[in-house]
């Protein structure tokens, strides 16, 4: 098996409204590479954020007196704290430039995915997470199968921090058309003895792997096409892939 | 910038003293993939461990009262639990079927990365970690350097769960010759922000990209060749991938 990585060229910066399949096409075929069946198409969650018209303005909003507290310890504007707060479940840890929460989407990450780089509209604009990126994946599936008649799957990407290791990975917070989480359990290994508990995160494995050529510093890639993978016929949400407060195993 | 990922095929099983750079050299040319300059290898720790001799016998040894005690608590096989202490710092969490320590290597992990599958003596055997697979991987570059001519990175992979999302994923416990993290603090963004907190876990990446041919259910492809890759010219260790307790930020 050979899996290839790129990432899709000429992708403009994604304006509200703006449709990303046709985007997506049109920079496929530009480069040669019109989509097959089973590729899977990585997508940066910032412009599926953008085309959703995720844009909020700190000047909108007056911090609660819990966004005000936690602006106080984590040294953040009380204002982002505030949009942070009100995408977040609970609060994980606060510290002096640290506030990680479980988002409201189930994972625990810093700053609850808010963006306020490449936002681009004076540095009073952030840019939120989409509503719900699985189902963002799976209506950009189906805007691809509808006009291509291709089959692929799509993983909305994210950049998260690890609590026990340096620098950052990519994860899966929308998925469709794929697995998010392969289950081995069952099969054997070389030596006949059958694997007790294992499983992959798939889809973040997906994401990370396209990190490799779309990776932070290089923002004006934000589609990577990964061809050549063979995974089961499921598919999969980016939910299966959150571990839930009972099962925190590390904690 | 078009990366590929492919395992190479024909590795045999590995025996203590095996030359793995023959064994790699070997599958490399008869999969037609001669090595390239800035090639990277991910190699499965487990081969690493078997060239090293790590095989322990539950036979030989007598578990400590701390060993028996979190036998108890997680339903693990005393012997075991007593070489997953020797070969930890600290036991981060223990519960039913559950021992997450701090390895002696600086890693958060499952049984200190011991391993009951795939061993092939019985049952009774287990496979230690390598002592140094930071060091493992610079011998194993020098040595495929020596012998070809080319300049490869090394990873040395093995498979992790996460605190709070399900399914493992790969990583490296030993680098050489290309970044462990890459530092993008400074670099800008579209819009010309200076990026403010921004570091790569690269060879965690490339051990996660390299999951996607030859994951945990494909026993027989330990060595993956990954190819394409544009990193910058550090000689980067796994030792900088680990968080120390004091950036913990997560707990």
């Amino acid at each position: 098996m050979s899996v290839t990585i790129q990432s899709l060229p000429d992708i403009p910066v994604i304006m509200p409204g703006d449709d990303l399949a046709a985007h997506i096409i049109n920079a496929a075929g530009g480069a040669g590479l019109a989509l097959q069946n089973s590729d899977v198409l990585v997508i940066a969650s910032k412009i599926v954020s953008r085309s959703e018209g995720r844009f909020a303005s700190l000047h909108d909003v007056t911090p609660s007196p819990q966004a005000a507290e936690l602006a106080a310890t984590t040294g953040k504007d009380a204002r982002l704290v505030e949009y942070v707060l009100r995408e977040s479940e609970s609060v994980s840890r606060a510290g002096p430039n640290v506030l990680v929460t479980r988002h409201r989407l189930g994972f625990v990450s810093a700053n609850a995915g808010i963006d306020q780089s490449n936002v681009g509209q004076g540095g009073d604009v952030v840019l939120l997470l989409p509503v719900d990126p699985d189902a963002s994946a799976e209506r950009l599936r189906a805007a691809l199968k509808a006009r291509t008649g291709v089959d692929v799957g799509i993983v909305i990407s994210d950049t998260h921090g690890r609590p026990f290791r340096v620098g950052n990975v990519g994860v899966a917070i929308g998925v469709a058309g794929l697995p998010a989480v392969i289950d081995l359990r069952g099969t054997t290994d070389l030596f006949g003895r059958v694997m007790q508990v294992s499983t992959l995160g798939y889809a973040d494995l997906v994401a990370s792997a396209a990190h490799l050529v779309c990776g932070e510093g290089s923002e004006g890639r934000p589609v990577t096409l990964v061809r050549g993978l063979e995974f089961p016929a499921q598919d999969g949400r980016a939910s299966d892939l959150i571990r839930t407060a009972v099962h925190d195993l590390y904690r």
